[in-house]
């Protein structure tokens, strides 16, 4: 989550703003955020509701400045599966502030909402829906949080969609995916088709192509074979102003996974970018080199570690679209915890003031304080100067986050490093003063990244882990050492017969990180069913009976052709060549590519997919409540879909 | 689950009739159910839907009958965490069929709901809330399958609770609960209170009073002290129909594990009684011997076990309250899938009928095929029957659930049993004409009872639970020997310091059962801190420093101050003297206690609480729907609660 310095107040590039005044009646209005993360740390005592107070921040927000919508661009919940108070909280909050007797004027074009998952007995949008007073529409794709999971009767079901059962949201954005398991043979052979959800205001007419987070390594994998096809209307497409979201990486982490800027077509006119925490120049669009659209990534509302990135002041955005032109305006966001991450080297320190004493254990630990001492001073003079107009309304301050990463290496008297204290005992000095007395420091060495070893697994080796976990601040080498890295490598060095150790993982994952209780069995049940399939079609023992080296082959390539359908290596027609793990090293997939040659790889390579709708338009069942909505002739524009060219 | 005999059609008393004629604006009409257990086998391919499909079909019979409300009582999931699919499957059938514009009469009278969880953003009832339309209001207890459970930042919550915050049900009858781990002292110092949930439409007055499930030696603790106080209005007392609501065991399944018919107040008009899943007498009201209130008892609408009371005929019952007098009607459910239940002996079989062969493995499996076959038919002969008139709406034949529960002692040539297959291959040849082929057959011997011996744990032993599981029918074993059995063995075998045994089990309990993943680890917290005030409050040390035996004493005394607060045993004053088990022996807790001392035991020592409910009387915060409700004079009735007496 690298980023660039906060700089809350300068921008990078020129923004887009509106040409004409605005008109109200041909204004959409849109207060964009993302990555509210409701549930985490719902159980530490003093940050147990920090995200949920900022969710409701952002209801109030969008209440107060009139819009006629609230975008997510993914990860509401932290949890896939969120708790239920987690559940409960957010409802609540949706309840109290999404319903009520403002008028809301977005028009749902029909035939929209290939990415609004359909229920027959609700209309596509809950504002649609009569028996529903909706006064403030929201609009979310998932992200990698909160994505569908799980194989029940409804198929894979996301926490958004009980939101949207509920009538409390409009989710969308959930794709069709080649080579899921639980794809279809339609989505295997067509690849992701990206439908929008069309809207409009008057004159304005808004295009919302969701597209909820997958994986990345398929999402790279779609790309380079140009199988992501964007639809557009057949009638007038010029005239949409075209928002795209995404929830991907947007900052390499690591070989090839990541989404680069420029990826998207010259159709799009702003990208909302979920997922990077880290709030980019106040959540105000920047324009994208050589391309012409903009790309706002709002980031979260909510610090989810303790990196720089999500000490940037967070702020949402409020965009105006009024025919296809746009302006904004960034709002910070004033519950967030406050928030200081400082990094220094206690070589610089010493080298710049001989004064300071980091001679001892003690000595260090002192100078530490005061710098902590001097950060929690800091924090809380930005808050109170944030809401020095409170009044009577202020709310209490909340006690800050601190970190300081410091770097111990070299030391007094030609040491190798200096003496360093517990982290841990050291912040029980500040405990009721900042929010993470447990983690305010970070201890690291300069030099240890040279010295760090890979680390190889055969099984699995606990003291190999404690000590990389020793070598680095745990946190980072956390991060890494995921169940899913542990997983791949144990599968690797195991023969699972019929089981494709991709799609293993996978399931290991999905039961693991997503709560998916039955993912590893009906992985085993599909795969058996299709190896069965796969051996008795291809394997014809001899007169003598099986000789089971045979056997042992068909059993291969029954695993083979399941890895395929299952892995993203597959396409139906063999263009495909990924191996289906993360470190695969294509050569497109290199950290720093930034100009590639993937600017129209979301152009479509079929001209027209609008015949194929087949399972959408389905009739509107519910008028829009008469009360409340503003729009004029229902069912008006029938959108037929043609995709990008 | 043991059961009067199905009688489909007699009835066992004198059954109420209204006195006048039906007077629509003063009659309240009621759908009574319970039990739905959404979610009870949802990966099975073919029962999946089974659960949902009969909420389905009580729901449309709500609104075919244009009642005033649907009452359940407990139990609507079947997980305590319902799966995602669940949940949308309910919402789904919520937001279709309790949504509308069916007028609403029923006025809530304030002050009510202390049973009702409130939340200062919405009002009592979902049909107040001017923003929702709803045309159905359901009003329902928890069962012991979906309590509340956790101790989140909103305190313990159940399923109903996300039902109820979507805006969909009013779950009501959650109690304060003395002694439990989440109880605030005032609970602990008063018992378990119980205050309605007051409605009226026309002349007629109706009070919930809602007994959410509590683990019965609980309840029996509580209403051996006389501690569980019933609220009523201080204006008008009488004027009341007074329904309760409880979700207990009523059959005696252990000592002094159920509530027995005769434990309510004489103000009772009408007990709704949960959690038994026999429909007894097709859901009609039943009188109670030597007491003023009748009994109704409606079983489950989906049989969750092969269980000769599973089989009973699926009914619900329709009553009309009017002034205080009520009558009912039951309503066949049409959409339960068909479940026979035989039981028989091969050796009466024989001795009835020389002729059949039953000499060999194969002759018996012939015979019992022939059996199941007979029974199949007669399934599907009373499906059609039932279904006769549905036209062109029929749908499809269920598979039926066959069971049958066969004796083989006794045997031929005067062999000590007959010779039994293998009961899963046994089912091969059903599969596809039955739900259940794996285990349509249960076989057990007569003899077998008489032989069992008392199992006896220190560490469980799996070579003994394995023998005891083979020795009777392995689901009814299961059912005993509960993880929680196994844990409270093994744990009375440890020492485990300061925990308390008892909560630590409870604790186990909900972490498996319920899935509640804090539990343990709550528990601990609580333990710990408790013991260290107590220990902080009577340990003094002598001069010399402390002796170890001392502290080892002091932690005994901990420990068991812990246990009483946590267990059932404790009164604060002293007066309980339970033991926290279910083995317990109390006198009173006999399987077959009919006519007890305790018909009293729910009049309160109390006179007078209603200037106690300080917590309570939250000013209406929204009108009721003006268009929707034709309740008159809004907030008329303000109703002081006083305890029974």
């Amino acid at each position: 989550m690298s980023s660039p310095e906060p700089q809350d107040g300068g921008y990078l590039g020129p923004t887009p703003t509106l040409q004409q005044a605005v008109e109200p009646d041909n204004c959409i209005k849109i207060l964009l955020a993302t990555d509210n993360h409701i549930g985490y740390a719902e159980s530490d005592p003093v940050r147990g509701r920090d995200s949920i107070n900022t969710f409701r921040e952002i209801l109030q927000l969008a209440i107060a400045n009139d819009v006629d919508m609230l975008l997510l661009a993914g990860d509401l919940f932290h949890e896939n599966r969120p708790s239920r108070t987690a559940l409960y909280q957010t409802m609540a909050a949706l309840r109290e502030f999404t319903m009520g007797p403002r008028p809301v004027s977005l028009e749902v074009i029909s035939e929209a909402g290939f990415g609004i998952k359909r229920d027959e007995s609700w209309p596509t949008v809950n504002y649609e829906d009569e028996n529903i007073n909706v006064g403030l529409p929201i609009f979310s794709i998932h992200g990698n949080h909160d994505d569908p999971q799980g194989t029940g009767a409804e198929g894979a079901l996301c926490a958004l969609d009980l939101l949207t059962a509920s009538g409390f949201i409009n989710y969308f954005g959930r794709l069709e995916l080649p080579g899921s398991v639980d794809n279809d043979e339609d989505a295997l052979e067509h690849g992701l088709q990206v439908k929008p959800v069309l809207l409009q205001k008057g004159d304005t007419k808004l295009a919302l192509y969701g597209i909820g987070n997958i994986r990345d390594e398929r999402f790279h994998f779609e790309m380079r074979n140009k199988r992501i096809q964007m639809f557009r209307p057949s009638e007038d497409p010029e005239d949409w102003f075209n928002v795209v979201l995404v929830h991907q990486n947007r900052v390499a982490h690591g070989a090839g996974r990541n989404v680069v800027d420029t990826a998207f077509g010259d159709e799009a006119h702003l990208v909302v970018w979920g997922h990077e925490h880290d709030c980019i120049e106040r959540a105000t669009p920047q324009p994208v080199s050589g391309r012409p659209y903009y790309i706002v990534q709002p980031g979260s509302s909510i610090a989810t570690s303790l990196a720089k990135g999500e000490a940037i002041p967070k702020h949402v955005s409020l965009v105006k679209v009024q025919g296809k032109e746009f302006e904004f305006e960034p709002i910070r966001l004033r519950s967030v915890r406050p928030f200081i991450f400082e990094e220094f080297s206690l070589a610089q320190v010493q080298a710049e003031d001989e004064s300071i004493n980091l001679n001892s254990k003690v000595a260090v630990a002192k100078y530490l304080k005061s710098r902590v001492n001097d950060l929690i001073k800091q924090a809380n003079d930005e808050w109170d100067e944030l809401h020095k107009d409170d009044g009577d309304e202020a709310e209490e301050r909340l006690l800050p986050l601190i970190r300081i990463r410091v770097d111990y290496s070299g030391g007094p008297n030609g040491d190798s490093m200096y003496e360093m204290g517990n982290p841990q005992r050291f912040g029980q000095d500040f405990v009721d003063r900042v929010a993470n007395p447990r983690d305010i420091v970070q201890f690291h060495r300069r030099a240890a990244a040279a010295r760090k070893k890979k680390v190889e697994f055969d099984n699995p080796d606990e003291e190999m882990v404690n000590e990389a976990l020793a070598e680095e601040g745990i946190e980072e080498k956390m991060e890494k050492l995921k169940v899913s890295t542990l997983v791949t490598k144990y599968l690797e060095a195991q023969n699972l017969g019929v089981l494709p150790e991709g799609a293993m993982q996978r399931a290991v994952e999905d039961f693991v990180d997503k709560g998916d209780k039955d993912a590893i069995s009906n992985l085993l049940k599909k795969c058996l069913k299709l190896s069965l399939q796969s051996i008795t079609a291809n394997f014809e023992p001899s007169k003598e009976g099986p000789e089971h080296d045979d056997l042992g082959e068909e059993m291969e390539v029954a695993k083979k052709a399941a890895e395929e359908r299952y892995g993203i290596s597959t396409d139906k027609k063999g263009k495909g060549k990924g191996k289906g793990k993360a470190d695969s090293s294509d050569e497109d997939e290199d950290a720093d590519m930034k100009d590639d040659s993937d600017r129209d790889s979301m152009a479509s390579s079929v001209s027209s997919s609008a015949a194929k709708g087949k399972k959408k338009a389905p009739a509107k069942k519910a008028p829009a409540k008469k009360t409340t909505t503003t729009a004029k002739g229902k069912g008006k524009g029938k959108a037929n879909l043609v995709s990008w060219y």
